[in-house]
Formats: C-alpha cells, sequence, structure tokens
C-alpha cells in the first residue's frame, strides 16, 4: 500500500474573485492506510460542482468552509482498492466525497455503492448523482410543478438544470431553458425535449423570456442569481414559486453579491422564493434515485457529461465551470476504469 | 343633496420619490348623488396607509394604478347620509374605499357595516380593519407560527407590526420588535407584550437584533425592506419562514429599490420568503375579523391610533407616515362624528 502515490491538491488561500490556480498547492504524498470502517479508494472520476466556490469561502453555511492546508472538497467516483469493513470489497465501484486527489481513505458508511454496468460511471456524479436529486428535489418539493404550468430553468444546459428540464416535462409543464450560446440551447429543445430555449449570451432575455411564457413564469428554478433571476421576478404569474438552487453567476464577485431587485414581484403576485440543499433530503436519495434511473430506462431522461482528462487540470477545469464553458455535467478523468 | 360640498384630493402626477402636495389638486365639488345599489357617505375617518404610494406609480401592479385625474385611493370609515339600496340605511356605519374625500358615492355591496357602539371609528381603519386582517392573514397563513418559535417584526409599532407581534404573542411564540426610536420600542414591550424591541434609530441593529435572537429568526414579518431585511436575512434559522408585507423604506426610492443582497440565506437554510396583499383573503375577512375583535374583547389585542385633523392635511400626513412620525395608525379626522 505504502508505494501508492498519491497527488492531491490542497487549499491554500481563500480565492478573492475567480478561484484561481495559486489557491492551491498541487502535492504528493503517500495514500494513507484505511482504518477500522473505512476503504481506501482509487479515484476515477472527480465531480466539478458550482457549489465548490462557496466551500472555499471562510464563514458559516451549510457545510463548514474546506480548511486551509486541507484536501479541497469534491465528489468522485472510484474503485475499492483495500478494505477495512465487511460491507465493501475489493473492486466495489462507490461514490461519495473522495476530494481533489488521486486516493482517498472514506468511511464506508459514507459512500454508496453503485453498478458500473448500468451507466457509464461519470453519470454518477450527475443526472444519476447529486446534480440529478438536487434537480428532483428541488423541483418536486420546492417547486411542486402542475401539468399545464409554465418552468423555467437556468442554467439549463447545466448537470442540474438538464434534469430540472426533462422531469418538468414528465410532469406535464411547459418548460423554457436559458442557456448561453447557440449549441446549448439547440441540445435542451432538440436533444431534451424543451418547450424552447433563450440564449442569453446573444439575446436580450427579457422579451424573448416574455415571448416564450405568455401566462407568465409558474416556477423558475434558479441556479444563476443576478440579473436573469430579476428578469423571471418581473414575470411571475399568480402563486409563482421560485426554486433556489444556486447563483453562479454572483459566486466569483469581489463585491458583495447582487439582490434580486425585484423581489416585491413576491407580494404584487403571492408567490414564495424558497432554498434548499440537496443534503436536507438525504433520507429520501433512494426515492430520488429510483425515479431517476427509472426514467432513464425509459428514454424520459437524458445525460451528457463534459469528460476532462486529468487530475492536474483541476484549478484551469474548475474555471471552465464558473464561465459556463462546460457543455453538460463537468467532470475530471482522473484513472482509467481498467 | 346638491348643496353637500365635496372637497378632493386627485392625483394629477406621479411622484418621483417622496410624494409632495404639488402631485395634487385640492379640489371642491357638488357631491354627487348615489345611483342605483349605491349610497352616499360622510367621511369620518380616512386611512393613511403605505400602499397608497404603490398606488400612486405607474404601471401593473395587484390592482390598478390611480388614474391621473382621479381622487386619490383611501379606505375611509364614514356615514350613509342617502342611501339607494336596500342593505343601507341613513345613519349606517360602514368602512370601504371612499377616497381622498368628503363625500363618496360606494356601491353597497362593497362597503362594510361595522358597529360604532364596539370600537371607536378610527380602530376600523387599523387593528379591526385591514391593517389588523393583513397582520392576521399574513402571520397565521404565510408564517405559520409555531409555538416557542422566535418572531421578528419591523415597523412593530405601526398598524400592521403591532399586532402581529400581539397575535404571535397569542400563539406562544418570542417576539422581538424593531422600531424606531425609544417611544415605540417601550410601546411595543411595555403595553403590547413583546418580549424585546430594537430601536432602529438609535441602535446598530445587527449585534441588538442577533442579542435578542439567540436561536435565530424563524419567522421574519417585514414591512420594510432595505437593509433590515438583510440583517434579518442573516440570522435565519433553518426552515425559516419571511413574510414579505410591505417594503416602506424603499417605497420614495428615486432609484430603483434595493435588493436583498442575503438572500442566498434561503437556500442555506432551507427557508422561503412568501408574499401576500390582504386582498388575496378577501373571502377569509370575517374569519380574520371575528378573531380580532375576539382578541380585542379579551383584552389581549391592544391598539392605538395616531389621529391628524383635517381632509386639508392629507399630504403632510401621509409624508409624516413615510418619515415613521406616526405612533400608532395613522388615520385623518374629516368630520366630526355626531
Amino acid at each position: 500500500m505504502s508505494t501508492l502515490q498519491n497527488r492531491q491538491f490542497k487549499l491554500t488561500s481563500r480565492p478573492a474573485g475567480m478561484v484561481k490556480r495559486s489557491d492551491f498547492d498541487f502535492v504528493t504524498a503517500a495514500a494513507a492506510e484505511p482504518g477500522p470502517g473505512e476503504a481506501l479508494i482509487r479515484v476515477l472520476y472527480l465531480s466539478l460542482d458550482p457549489a465548490m466556490r462557496g466551500w472555499m469561502n471562510e464563514g458559516r453555511s451549510y457545510i463548514p468552509p474546506v480548511g486551509l492546508g486541507d484536501v479541497m472538497r469534491a465528489g468522485g467516483v472510484g474503485r475499492v482498492v483495500a478494505s477495512n469493513d465487511p460491507s465493501l470489497a475489493v473492486g466495489d465501484t462507490v461514490v461519495g466525497m473522495t476530494g481533489v486527489q488521486d486516493y482517498a481513505v472514506v468511511r464506508a458508511r459514507e459512500v454508496t455503492k453503485v453498478d458500473p454496468r448500468l451507466a457509464p460511471l461519470a453519470r454518477y456524479l450527475g443526472a444519476l448523482g447529486m446534480p440529478g436529486l438536487t434537480s428532483y428535489f428541488g423541483l418536486l418539493d420546492i417547486g411542486q410543478p402542475k401539468e399545464g404550468e409554465t418552468v423555467v430553468v437556468s442554467a439549463a444546459a447545466g448537470a442540474v438544470g438538464a434534469v430540472v428540464g426533462q422531469i418538468a416535462k414528465i410532469k406535464g409543464c411547459r418548460v423554457v431553458g436559458i442557456a448561453g450560446g447557440p449549441d446549448k440551447c439547440r441540445y435542451v429543445v432538440e436533444d431534451l425535449g424543451f418547450d424552447a430555449a433563450v440564449d442569453y449570451k446573444n439575446k436580450d432575455v427579457r422579451p424573448a423570456l416574455a415571448g416564450h411564457c405568455p401566462k407568465g413564469i409558474d416556477i423558475y428554478f434558479d441556479n444563476v442569481g443576478g440579473q436573469i433571476l430579476d428578469v423571471a421576478l418581473s414575470m411571475l404569474a399568480r402563486h409563482a414559486r421560485i426554486v433556489i438552487c444556486g447563483a453562479i453567476s454572483q459566486y466569483n464577485n469581489l463585491q458583495t453579491i447582487e439582490g434580486p431587485r425585484n423581489y416585491m414581484s413576491l407580494l404584487v403576485n403571492h408567490a414564495r422564493m424558497e432554498g434548499f440543499v440537496v443534503f436536507d433530503y438525504a433520507a429520501r436519495y433512494p426515492e430520488g434515485m429510483k425515479a431517476l434511473a427509472g426514467w432513464m430506462m425509459a428514454g424520459k431522461l437524458k445525460a451528457r457529461e463534459d469528460i476532462v482528462d486529468g487530475l492536474e487540470t483541476f484549478p484551469d477545469t474548475l474555471q471552465k465551470l464558473f464561465r459556463g464553458e462546460n457543455f453538460g455535467k463537468l467532470v475530471i478523468k482522473v484513472a482509467e476504469e481498467a
């Protein structure tokens, strides 16, 4: 075991504005030995998520920040190479919080076994993982879509947005996506079955969105915050629900984030804005996974991953996420599956 | 009838920033005759409400704006002096939308008869009127208080806030008010029974409020918006509810209103922010009135009115409201009751 070399990205400073390579140390150490109840995992794919930016900041949030000097937190999928727990065998494939490194020691009860024959492994970090569950609980539990309602989702080609829109279609809603660039817009309409898409990089969002929502917006699922949230607020239907899932446009601000100036639309329209994080629904993950897998098997839920090769690309690949340059769930391939 | 002289404030321009006397024409005309199903009302008291500022603005809202050249919209209580409807008799006392004038022709089915022996007439514009109903439905239906929870209310000595806090006490909550000046703060604690009050004009709200809410805020009932809303957002407990009832600090802004920068606290705390207007609950007014009157009879609900004499003071009295200079429900006395 002690010959396994473990490359790790450790957070060394709290980023000001956009995250950058110099906020991390890229070091190599011997992989640790698993203690009782633990296993050693060879990381195969790492998940890159907008939430990572928040984890780098000081201060209270829904989970503690990554400590300075600690391995950067990340979800990953990997293979068990050594186990000190009867529930995991060498060769098992698991997902969990592995951190940005080659090898992770994890507590057996804090990872989930997955079947590598059912889906490409990276999908367990996307539509069949935390982003899929985020979409499922955010849309269904907070948004509560009803047949015939108009659902708008931002970052519609992203890991969460793409699943939100497809579930909304399954529930009989009219779905409008907001995405950056003609390729992503074409993808959500032609491949994912959205009713319409607005290209926020090349169109004036307000009139374009208004044109697609003649009866107003019943549910706005927000992944981006900023001006697009304000535009959506200005078009709410009566009793609208705004699901606050993220605010990627604001995470790298140097100044304080921009608040939604049109929030009094909540009063005028008897509407509500509600936030959540997927961890709130941990007890219901099995329900969500079953539904997502079922829709995928039935061909009703499609997914796409944007796979970047090499652990060493981590800081640059994370910047790509915040620039909206990924197309599909962004993952880093750390090692070959075989 | 035709000898009755009717003084009226008509809106002549849409105010920029603070409302001012020159936004109105103060004219005198002969009182109109009531048509079929109508009655002529001698206005006795007029209600001055923050919402009036919104009614003066152009654009879509929950009710149409007051038209330029039209009598300014206002709630009032008055006495029937002529009736063309069997449901109203001369001498009856009614509340309804009378407008800022001496005499109003109203549709009989759009006003409500009240008993002048049960409470001072001005109270039907406050704790036993729209503000009381606003408090009742906003707190109970949107806020859903549970025993032992911490409820914070802004504009706590105002017509709505004072009732919100007292109902929250009736429901077994810990109640903290935010009000301007030591007199109002003393009033809400000593007279109304709030657990604590924060004087936003003389104290740093953030530490003062934090000191009174050691377990965070479960319900924030917002009448003011702006920085105080942001402070409250920063102190939410898990599953907190923010009731958006008004934003008086923002209504006279020349620029766009300030959005709540800390809204991502909704995500971190799985909290929601929901708006409403009292008209949404019109079908349930009898339920609300019965409860409010019952608590008042039982001595559990106290009220205070700030009565200014003379219809002619209207624009200046309205400014007093936006400056927070009223102490209790602000009404204008238009005529003697006798």
